[in-house]
């Protein structure tokens, strides 16, 4: 632990058995992340956004190959003038922090950031999206990509849910995990806030009562989506919470829809109006 | 392989060096798959629904514990009639099986069935989803079963792709692989079968001159649903095949859906007028 404060330098290393590198290879487990309140984000595209977007910087790793890259270079210098660390690594190391075989010639290390809940106040044609104990992190974080490709303004995780700063969630995300807000809540405090703070609470349920595009949302005003779990989908008193429940008509089963596409087509049909048709 | 042949009755496996316990656990790999012309299907439900849909089984394997439940007994029964093999397994070879902690009580093995593309011939108001060259099982697998949910006829997978068989494609389909019928091709023969099979071929591109919404799909006939892969999008001969190019309006940066989210958005778009809202 002690060779992380030592800042401002280039540190090589190639052995696994090296304290920095046992530090970042623990981030792949909950347990680890939690403690150091830190994860990982792999390429450099990505290292470059949350640079960009403000995010701290602990550690960055390259490969050794990438060394004379002049992206890589600049990356390296940001860190190091924010006070943080950079290894150059071999590639077995990349290869173990990250478990892939061929693994990206950029890490970065960052802090983890959560939004209070009491901060966001919904307004305007703002939309948020809700996850009540979403479960599996491929869907976690396809559903941030997703709500930053719509424009929505953050996603809100109530309940137990999966950790949208492990790897599998933060891939998924392709980046947006850097540029949408996440909080995260009991669902308890979520119905507090969600009655003080306004907005159209719309869950989407099996029994929801409306067709999901009969509902007016431009005229609205700020809406939160909100999604029930995989497997069980919205408990009662997220439900009864809700100002409408919708559903998403299905031809065969019932609840056939995966959660992330289930929340695509909802926020397409929320944001419709904010995506004029212009046609060349 | 001698041991396959004694079909009809209920062998009890719990060495993970039986040879068909082997051949099952291979199936977890591309070659032998192909090889086996087989693939595996994991849980109950959907080995119930695959026989009630008619697929060919194999095998059945299913744990010691699970051996005193009816439904077991009756799936046991079928492929019994089938002149398929049972397995009564360990929960350890379960697991080696299917490659889990904690694996579902059955496992069956059935016959791929592709469907040759010449027998397809699109009409009235039906949808296919074709993709180009997809590369991850998650998001082939949901997209099959989102290709259910809607009620498109079935998914044409052209160009190299992952394989839509493998335990984390079958896995994401939740199902659906048994419903939606599948078929492979390369770029050139789509293109000569979609010229004489009619049907408007809608392909989802970056640079797509009209919004997906400005298109009267109801009216069109049959839809194909053209998707590219998830790096590189549509290839200029396939898109050039295209009667329209349509783009879905993002917020931010370009191309940031899913493929998956992508096509569910696509897909609830065409079939719009194919689900009227009736709310009660």
């Amino acid at each position: 632990m002690n060779e992380t404060r030592r800042v401002g330098q280039v540190k090589e290393v190639t052995s696994l058995a090296n304290p920095i590198v046992k530090d970042i290879k623990a981030l792949a487990q909950k347990k680890f992340r939690d403690q150091q309140n830190a994860f990982m984000a792999e390429g450099l595209k990505l290292v470059i956004d949350a640079l960009d977007a403000g995010w701290s910087i602990r550690t960055l790793v390259f490969a050794k190959n990438a060394r004379d890259n002049p992206a890589v270079q600049k990356a390296a210098a940001r860190t190091v003038a924010a006070g943080a660390l950079v290894l150059e690594a071999s590639e077995k190391v990349l290869s173990a922090i990250t478990r892939r075989d061929n693994p990206q010639m950029v890490v970065g290390v960052f802090e983890q950031r959560f939004t209070p809940l009491e901060r966001i106040r919904p307004a305007g044609n703002d939309v948020w999206v809700a996850l009540d104990r979403v479960r599996d992190p491929g869907n976690l974080g396809t559903v941030i990509r997703t709500a930053d490709a719509v424009g929505a303004r953050g996603v809100i995780l109530v309940g137990e849910t999966t950790d949208p700063f492990s790897m599998e969630a933060v891939r998924a995300t392709m980046g947006s995990v850097f540029s949408m807000p996440l909080a995260r809540v009991d669902a308890e405090a979520f119905i507090a806030w969600r009655k003080s703070a306004g907005g159209l609470l719309v869950g989407t349920h099996l029994k929801g009562s409306v067709d999901y595009r009969s509902i007016d949302y431009a005229a609205a005003g700020p809406v939160i989506v909100l999604m029930g779990n995989e497997q069980q989908g919205l408990p009662d008193d997220l439900a009864a919470a809700c100002d409408q429940l919708v559903r998403i008509p299905q031809a065969g089963r019932a609840d056939s829809l995966n959660l992330a596409v289930a929340t695509g087509v909802m926020l397409y049909e929320v944001r419709r109006g904010a995506f004029p048709m212009e046609n060349e």
